[in-house]
């Protein structure tokens, strides 16, 4: 008899024993990258996906079809889940308000959710706080732009409040004229833009944490993030280097930030790292993301207990990992895809070149300048571990061929 | 609109770029495991399970329903998969030559593979290779027995050479009487019956490697495991206290049975220490497992590469990763079932206890007994971790409540 390919519905099947679902709305390669963290604590993944052939739905048995944006959808979808997490911000709150509504366990919560999903209610929130943050303001107006500008000075920085990612959505501008187009997306949104100063920072930094609903909170050493073209391309766990001071500073305000919004799940903190007073450093918040995020990459090999499986243990409220890292040093490098569709040649090579390293690949077609893997190395000598990393990474995207 | 939960044919998708598909025959939890490092190299698995609620079922989206022994249903399975290798040994010789007649990459091959699944055949190999063993015989009469036992003493040790694991077919026999019906039944089978001296061994050891069908081999450190009741409950990576020589003694012989025997994949050498000349140790091979095993489960935490992931790589050809520990020590401790079927909550407990302990369930039911996990633990301090692990897993599988 042949084996039966079962037409079978792919809806979440618990494991015996009491163990949770998961679900995970978006199936990009967050939600994928839980997938085998999922396995090893025994609970069960479901992931909403809009592609069918995504790189979760490549991975995790349960992966309905089905839009964020469509509360139905999402409703149903967490109808099968004992808690409901997010691969992204774009959920909408009027979708979230009904899960909440329906009794679902939404983390992080709606509430707390809004300042990921809005640069303008998050710089609110911070300065509101007392987080350092950039100088920044809210412009609806030409003349909004220009008394700001007053203030801080040409070029500025311009947001986008809602949706934007990787670069998208954030511009530098030198003069009004420059966001005009900007001002009017704003308007017709109704969400005005976000203005900050331009911050002449000595290097970006960023605090990963993850707090659970009983308010047990976990942080990762602060790591260095490099971007390249507003892209992260490469991290270096633990930053190298680091002020101790400025590093509890760092913590500290992960730590408050993710009290105080009442977080859930992984927090990250993306930061910059600024001239202080007495020729010191200190730190000025950058963005936040609610979620696993590229900055905790290096997790997955380089810690005790990775971001994807601390997500799944704080959502679920069960006693966080510990975050320690397990060598003196780790480097991730994002791949990003080049022109050349075929990864798997190159990745084989890369594979040979160096045993040490571990390759993570995000079953994503391949794409000029889109992130579709990573790699992380460890070791004892930072500068070894940087230029492996880097020319894995570039290997395998294309972007060197020896 | 509701999420469309698509009723679909579940054969496995293939990631863009180039990437293959790894058959696993067997849904137990060797194959669970393989799920997360396959995601990870991007490579999708594809699952043969006899239970569509099996461990890797649960985790795996390509899981066609079907029997290892059902020769129609693993040729239609293969077909779909670029290379086919094993959760287990029960494979049909029959069945696997059907499969080399179609053209399927089939790793570790058939002629590899029956020095796994019958032991006389092993011990008949090994020994003319010159690999040290306990003394052996064949016996399929009483006459035979008290023979060999004339030679070895009694008690003695009897194996029905094919289907035995976890204790299961084997027995300490100290009379022929009581060996009467394991006779019966081997002349039955047509196998005959495996006897082996009783040996005094001071400790049981095992050396794990990776072969590819290049040719290339990797081997993790010799470890120690214990075994409770035939059944592994603990592996200490590296082998506390073990002699260089003699781990490289050990090493040397599993590079030789990988190399000689053709094997391809990870290959697992049961080894006893024994007394050596001159008051040194030496070494004798109890069993052979070619496939992922009990003991290299600590690889999966402890060492750069585990060995669900080493596995992976070498039955595609891909170049290895290395088998370098991360920390000093690693314990490895195996949850077994206990009476109470909830294991969530004790579970979470452990979690609480110990942040740094990882825990790998199967996704299995409780039955007494019965492998349903098992927890590592890496750090500097032997005794503590080996405490931990051993807590933790009996805490989770009920043993223990305090």
């Amino acid at each position: 008899m042949a084996p039966r390919y079962p037409h079978r519905v792919t809806r979440p099947r618990r494991a015996p024993g009491g163990f949770p679902v998961v679900g995970v709305v978006g199936g990009g390669q967050l939600a994928r990258m839980c997938a085998g963290p999922a396995a090893e604590l025994g609970v069960t993944l479901s992931v909403l996906t809009e592609d069918p052939d995504s790189g979760a739905a490549l991975v995790v048995p349960s992966a309905p079809v089905g839009s964020h944006l469509d509360a139905d959808a999402v409703r149903r979808f967490a109808a099968e889940c004992d808690v409901v997490t997010f691969d992204h911000e774009h959920v909408p709150q009027e979708v979230l308000a009904l899960l909440v509504e329906d009794g679902v366990a939404v983390h992080p919560s709606p509430d707390a959710l809004r300042f990921a999903q809005d640069k303008l209610a998050m710089r609110e929130r911070l300065t509101a706080l007392g987080v350092p943050c950039p100088r920044w303001a809210r412009a609806d107006t030409a003349a909004d732009v220009e008394a700001f500008a007053a203030e801080v000075g040409w070029p500025l920085v311009a947001k986008t409040p809602r949706g934007g990612y990787d670069g998208k959505g954030v511009t530098v501008a030198s003069s009004v004229d420059e966001l005009a187009d900007w001002l009017e997306r704003a308007a017709d949104a109704g969400t005005g833009l976000l203005l900050e100063e331009r911050v002449g920072f000595r290097r970006e930094l960023a605090v990963l944490l993850a707090r659970s609903p009983s308010g047990q909170a976990a942080a990762w050493p602060v790591v260095e993030t490099v971007q390249t073209g507003g892209i992260c391309t490469e991290v270096l766990a633990p930053a190298p280097d680091l002020d101790d001071e400025v590093a509890a500073l760092a913590v500290e305000a992960g730590l408050r930030v993710a009290g105080e919004l009442g977080v859930t799940g992984v927090l990250a903190v993306e930061l910059f790292e600024v001239a202080g007073a007495d020729g010191g450093s200190s730190v000025l918040v950058n963005e936040l993301a609610m979620r696993p995020h590229n900055s905790g990459h290096w997790s997955m090999d380089g810690a005790v207990t990775g971001q994807f499986e601390q997500h799944l243990r704080a959502v679920l409220d069960l006693p966080l990992g510990s975050p320690r890292p397990r060598e003196p040093w780790t480097v991730m490098a994002n791949v990003l895809g080049g022109d050349y569709p075929e990864l798997y040649p190159a990745y084989r090579h890369v594979m040979a070149r160096d045993p040490g390293l571990k390759a993570h690949l995000y079953g994503k077609g391949v794409r000029p300048g889109r992130k579709i893997g990573h790699v992380n190395v460890s070791g004892a000598v930072l500068e070894d571990l940087r230029e492996r990393a880097r020319h894995a990474a570039d290997y395998i995207g294309g972007a060197v061929t020896e």
